[in-house]
């Protein structure tokens, strides 16, 4: 199968971070793989997945970990493809996760996201980004997606005047 | 004249650190445009250069800023195309340039990238990552580009072993 | 209708935090406007309102937002109203949202206040003793409210020395 | 004298950092007091250093302090008048200084600024605003100002393309 | 009555974290006196408290408080009994609190001690060893009391080896 | 007994952190000793098991702490054996106890693993490997160890793949 | 010769951060004892200096430390007289030496003093406020400093308005 | 050449850092192998490394990082040997690449080292302390430089009573 985006996990703790992206994923009809695999108990297999993302005509590779998070940056020393790291809360609030990934040195970039569920779901929207810059039918997609997200804040706002008036 | 990539500058102090990526994109001849803008002294230049991005043809859009940092941000609610986000050393060392930008709300993300120096190369690095997913000419350029890296290790290598014998 | 002050909630997820000062600004009699818009999901709307407020008579607008936090610091590239920035909690324990609204650069100024409940109860006291320097009624109000507030203090030192006693 | 703001610093060492906004005032003809006073050093000075500005009419109080700055806490417990704090860049780069002002107990707000120059000249520059609400001729010079600080970040724009050129 | 210390609350709900300690005086028959009051909302009651206090023989200040905790230093500033502050945990974990109280300005120390709970209980027995400089049963009973806290790390020690000989 | 290693926890709190370790080193059969002792609530009798363990055969001594820690850099002054140090979580997330531990000065160093669980397991696994360095045996424990780990992980990622089929 | 105080430093190079409080101490005429020795390169050494100082008759222990900076812990573990603890500047700004002085665990206090310099100097002054608990000539000397230290404030105020004539 | 120790810096510019250290080996006539290799730009050498380390008979690898840092956790990730790990200074003093180095997940352990000049020292006195524990020789020569330290503190206690004597 050909996919457009890959998705590696540090752990399968990290997976609920990741839901809500990727079922905007699913409902867009997007093809992508996801793997778990770890930059330091499974080195090997990690540089093989990166491979076979390659392989399969991915577009761009997403790594989310936790703690020492070196996972995204082990990946773009492997691949020329743009990978998007995303720190996930650990016993630091996730700061040693953010720092492991974004201080990335001169010449091996990592494109990172904030930390826990909102970073995963904008490293998703970014990666959809990414591909709709020659992809006229995603592009579409995500403006409807923001057209959406617009609305419900007016929603959210009508809301608010409610609870306003039965203060 | 149309153009690969947009880079928006909070300030013109910001200059010194994306100086080495600019020479790279000059070797590289890559086009592309820069200006000076502020998200808070001037909005609505600000906006009025995203629409003019986007008419030139940029694929991608770098915005550097120091202190609150909120260029990338306010760059990425007026565009699909893919923002990237360089924090800028401040009284804080930039700590306050990297959260204000990378800790985006979950649907309009900015991929942020080191503090300082480093992070503005590896942001354009990065830019040219996108757009060599469509540009087999800019993914073979990287690729020469990573092989000079590495050469350059090697040499580093060898001369801290001379070092090392007049210890 | 004419409004002293005007609030603008980055998500409706923040009314929480602004309740009990909402409260005192009803028991006060303080005519407000209050909408929930976000910096990045609804820019255009944000900008808009700050419009609105100004229209309204406002002569402060209080703006609270969690992460990133742009909210406050867009409005104020807006407005020459005093605007009132306050971060809420996040990942990280708001220190995020404080960075990104007090760290504005030299020439838009934002006023900060703590993070969470504190400080957005705080942001309305402020509010209120701006609009006191012209207007005796709220002059006398807030000298009200200080007063109950220490002798809310004395009460709390009376029932302690009981608990000590039990001790 | 009547003056329209008061400015208080803890130490005489902050001088420097205020020293741009105070030309901004002299300038724009505003009547304004200044003081050495510190909240721990000399704390029955400071109170009624408090009362004398009240006293020559001052619309808001400003105080800017390194270390633990305490300064703007004290003041505000002892006026009604709005306080504006800015901390100072110590040994821990002003986080101490932030947080200490920043942090107040719901009830006795400070309105506070970024740490060192920008915050200094941004408390001036709210100071002015927050007097403009009732004062059309203040208003109208913050207008000047805010223009001319556009075309300011015009002409560096301007600088930069040439710069760029030379590359 | 005589007191040997005081104690000085800037809320209520600090305590829990004092209760362990007060016990302890208790249990030794220290006499002291409790006031919740604080430096923002009461300052002239605060003031007057630290003249009450020192009339009373105290011979050492403890004085406990949350968020921006100006309370040590204000009670600092106005006597030259020796002042301990203890910062209590708040949004940001006590930093703020510690930053605010341990980096007093070099001339008014005050004598700073961990956040929360531990912190309490270590001020009252610093108190303690202040006032045994001159009080010989003073000494003795922290000896004692040195000692039974010897006694149970040992039980623990076996305690734990219970539990290891079982997993 | 002969044992290969000791570990001194500051507290019988810290067991939790390290059960999961000590359930290893009883299934590999690993000899060691297990104590609670405080740096500074029991001086004495903590340097008193440092020479117990040295005369034990102990080839690395563990030390678990929280809060300022001063467990291993108290140990490591008392012995040549290699000492590693744990921080604990406490109020400040564990990064006093980590700062604690890690910032030896030059010539007594201790080596510092994670802040929690993580750094206990990792503690006596380096232990392990540090032994394995003259014993076959461990060392082959260890490689069964790290395929398990490997194998762990490929299971996750299958689990994976079926929890995206159903989303 | 009796003392009345003795200071430890874990380096010589702490010296310049005690100059200030060490002249005021020879000015004063206090009697004192100082030494250099480290909590880790000297262990035994720093035992037996507390015994001396101990048996010299000093009322108060000031250890001032960098990095780890275990040595005011690991004084107060030893001995029943107050001990104060400074934190020196070192490679993370002190923040390291600060949480590891002040975060000492219940039971054993360490009285902790603000960074560097300051600090340095507030420990001096505070151990004399100990000492004048039953000293009525030092506590005529510390009455006499704060007078000159008010003094300097006013003439710091009036130098200040000089300056403001001639911007 | 068989060798005791191997020592991997992530970049030629961390040779100052070690420099101390590396006198030490040549001082005691130890054996050691040491590269440049980056754990990104040179990912494939890196692992080469470990392996020609290994075969050449190191019991220990040293590997010395900035930034994101991840050059320990890579090779620990590729042997079984101990890793000892040095964050060295970088825009963040230090702290991203201690954060990376330090919360390595359970599993795969690095031991770690302060920041900087002191933590280079540590790791190679630490890595002589694992060799030592089957090398009496090295041993010895440990005990000896632990005294040379211990004559050093007391030449420099001595220096400053002369300094004092001065004041």
């Amino acid at each position: 199968m050909n996919i457009e985006l890959a998705i590696l996990l540090g752990s399968d703790s990290d997976f609920p971070y990741m839901e809500k992206g990727l079922k905007l994923l699913k409902n867009m009809n997007i093809n992508f793989d996801i793997e778990v695999s770890s930059a330091h108990r499974t080195p090997d297999r990690t540089i093989d997945l990166v491979k076979k993302f390659e392989d399969s005509g991915a577009k761009v590779i997403i790594a989310a970990a936790g703690g020492a998070a070196h996972l995204p940056g082990v990946i773009a020393a492997q691949t020329q493809l743009p990978v998007l790291g995303v720190p996930i809360t650990s016993s630091l609030s996730g700061i040693d996760s953010l720092y492991s990934i974004v201080q990335m040195p001169g010449g091996i970039p990592v494109a990172t996201f904030g930390i826990g569920q909102s970073g995963c779901f904008n490293a998703i929207l970014f990666a959809l980004q990414i591909i709709s810059v020659n992809n006229e039918e995603i592009k579409e997609k995500i403006k409807n997606f923001r057209k959406e997200q617009q609305e419900s804040v007016l929603q959210k706002s009508a809301k608010l005047k409610e609870k306003i008036d039965k203060l």
